[in-house]
């Protein structure tokens, strides 16, 4: 299972120009594993895409058309430069149809509509119906090459007509039953037709549909329902209650990982989904620099709030060592109830009414962090600048861990209210936030304990 | 599919008793939201234990079977204590491998060997087997429940031989051909059967099986095994190559959220994978409490560092102005860096020998990150304190931008070499490194640039 052997063997291959013992190559080895393979040699430059084209062209058109998913969308778009309308045209036949839906939207518009000439018609307006729907929407991942089936039918008309069409389609382990205007009635699995009488109809063993989404619901909402329900696919409907696609496990495990690559990122300020180590220095650039620059604007509060307590510091410059760790201490804590709630909202376990039983067991859970925090630090204060300070920082350590727990947990929840994503309540937002009011929290109650000398 | 409507329907049946009206209302909906109505009765009280297991009771045992495994483990186990002994057995008898096993896990010592005893030694064999494995590997979610074929089978025996299984097994779509020794030969899929010849051999059809994982292994490596070759189940093997098991595409799906809740968490420094609202206190606490202590340990060199450069702030006051803004963009470029890199290397996108071409990319993109950062606040600098603080505070901000960035960036590499998580390069870690080097920065800046009266 090493990449590094296979890109040996492909290299050789490239050689040789030996058709059978390239198909034999890709019947050896999982097609996930033979185009990351051919994508290290392609990222490398040990091959052109003219000559991994050739390659492939070595392959019988069922293996390139199976081969050829595997491949990013950007090489997958190289590759097909190679060949022309009419190769293009017969392999994407081939292809599932989402996978050919999303390279041919990839094209230039000149090929694309030579390819879709190519094509006939009934294809062509299979094509052009999946790439209409925009890019987040279940549409844009479903697939139409579902299976249907007939109320009518006999479980042995049945059984022969999904074999009659198993090769063309994604998947004939669930069948669709639908009327003459395309409207879902049920569903028949294969293991429920091969363990009924051949000669029961259709109707009486299929299952009710219990559980569908809209074409133009967000993917999410799909992969969210495979997972829950442990669905194998989910059939998609349109507003007329039609048939239109399904989305099966595997592209819901697709958008399922992009969802959480992109909570992650958010989560650090970063709205950002893709390959790191394919973007470009430009694209991260501004990935990045929108939120750090936010963030410039607040902690000017922090330093606002230093400049105003000003005379304190320069009365007692021991309360600036504090400073780092009482404010950095209050956004840890928030970042944490933040990161927490976050994600529990995101997977729909904590909703908007269950705020205020959160709020409780927020404050109490913060409470206990607190006091362990200002126990560790009032030992140090006191070393560092006597009873007076330890019990400034010790105070100030109760405060801030309870307030900065309490700003990450309520924040996700307020943007939320607010119909942001509540993910936007990253890391750095609410330590930052955590911090000004720190800065705050700390400068008041040392102003208001110790003696200062412009007071005297 | 509102589940409030479906907790009301359930009283009314708590109320009525009627067992014919029960199995028809778990018929009509998905069994994840029966399970969900339960749960929300249960959680608030409307039922007690008592009273769901009697409303359960009343349904067929297959359906009781199949809605078990959708409670989450903790009602699982009260539901079954107010189940006898062989009532439990014979329930678990009809539930799928893992999640029996998973359950009897859950029970009292006591009650778990007296359900064990009304189980027929083969069963209970199995489940002894299931549940000695380690919790996060392998073993511990796979199922013991797959179809086997022989290779001199026919087509027509093998579809007669899975038909005949199909209700006790979790999946009969791929069926895995196994020698006298259980040692794993080849995969058939129902897809396969039902298009060949009836009287081919499963020899002559089968497929070479290219993706396999060993009992031992973390669960994350199967998750993302079938994720990436789109598979519907993985086979499990021991090291003898016996096929002991495999993983479905649901549970591997199950694995691959929480394990995404693990990151996410991590990210924040609390290291929790579980239901947040069901989740206690204490637990939380003791989650959260490391990692803010062990940071506090952490901010104090910076505190350290603001103690050495005391004279310099007793001279220009003006400069804690700057320190949260210096300081916080430093942290917030590092956290950034850190998360995009550890989720690289935990999807497998980016490996130990990419650092060097990742660190030339980041120093790159930080230093233009560092430019923009700094030309903001060099006008801030200019307002605050004049040209030489300008100077100061822009020159600083240049490189802790970058500074921050490639401790960000490096982190997760270096703990990953030293066989730690990486994703314990959490964005609050990551901040309190960085705001050290910032504060130390920052004052070498400043104290080199600066006049002083206690130089002069």
């Amino acid at each position: 299972m090493s990449i590094t052997i296979m890109t040996q063997d492909l290299m050789a291959l490239h050689i040789s120009q030996n058709a059978e013992a390239m198909q034999r190559f890709v019947e050896e080895h999982p097609l996930a594993d033979c185009a990351e393979a051919f994508t290290q040699l392609l990222d490398n430059q040990s091959l052109s895409s003219k000559e991994a084209g050739q390659l492939l062209l070595l392959l019988s058109l069922e293996k390139q058309a199976a081969l050829f998913g595997y491949f990013s969308l950007r090489w997958q778009e190289k590759l097909a430069e190679q060949l022309d309308a009419q190769e293009v045209a017969q392999l994407t036949e081939l292809m599932p149809h989402d996978e050919r839906a999303d390279l041919l939207t990839q094209l230039e518009p000149e090929f694309q509509s030579e390819v879709l000439d190519q094509m006939d018609s009934e294809e062509r307006l299979d094509i052009e119906r999946l790439v209409s729907y925009p890019e987040d929407c279940v549409g844009a991942v479903m697939t139409s090459d579902f299976a249907t089936l007939e109320a009518h039918h006999t479980v042995e008309e049945a059984i022969r007509q999904l074999r009659s069409i198993a090769r063309e389609r994604e998947t004939i382990y669930l069948a669709y039953v639908v009327d003459a205007q395309q409207r879902l009635q049920g569903t028949v699995s294969l293991r429920d037709l091969v363990v009924s009488e051949p000669s029961a109809t259709v109707a009486e063993i299929m299952t009710q549909v219990l559980i569908f989404v809209r074409v133009d619901e967000a993917q999410n909402v799909a992969a969210q329902a495979i997972s829950k329900y442990d669905l194998l696919a989910l059939p998609v409907l349109d507003h007329q209650n039609r048939m239109v696609g399904i989305v099966t496990y595997d592209d819901a495990m697709d958008v399922a990982e992009e969802e959480a690559d992109r909570h992650i990122h958010k989560s650090a300020a970063v709205d950002f989904a893709g390959n790191l180590k394919e973007a470009s220095v430009g694209l991260m650039y501004r990935k990045r620099v929108f939120w750090l620059v936010l963030l410039v604007f607040g902690n000017l509060f922090s330093g606002a709030g230093i400049a105003y307590f000003e005379d304190t510091i320069q009365a007692y410059v021991a309360l600036v060592f504090f400073l780092p760790l009482l404010i950095g201490s209050s956004g840890n804590a928030g970042a944490q109830s933040a990161t927490l709630m976050v994600r529990a909202i995101a997977t729909g376990e904590v909703i908007g009414k269950d705020w205020a039983k959160m709020l409780a067991k927020e404050l109490f859970i913060a409470g206990l962090l607190g006091i362990t925090m200002a126990m560790a630090v009032s030992l140090l204060g006191l070393w560092r600048g006597g009873p007076e300070i330890a019990l400034v920082v010790a105070l100030t350590m109760q405060i801030v861990v309870v307030v900065g727990s309490v700003i990450g947990m309520s924040l996700p929840f307020v943007l939320s209210k607010l119909k942001f994503d509540p993910a936007s309540a990253s890391a750095p937002l609410v330590t930052t936030i955590a911090d000004a009011v720190g800065v705050i929290i700390y400068f008041t109650v040392a102003t208001s304990i110790l003696d200062f000398p412009v007071a005297a």
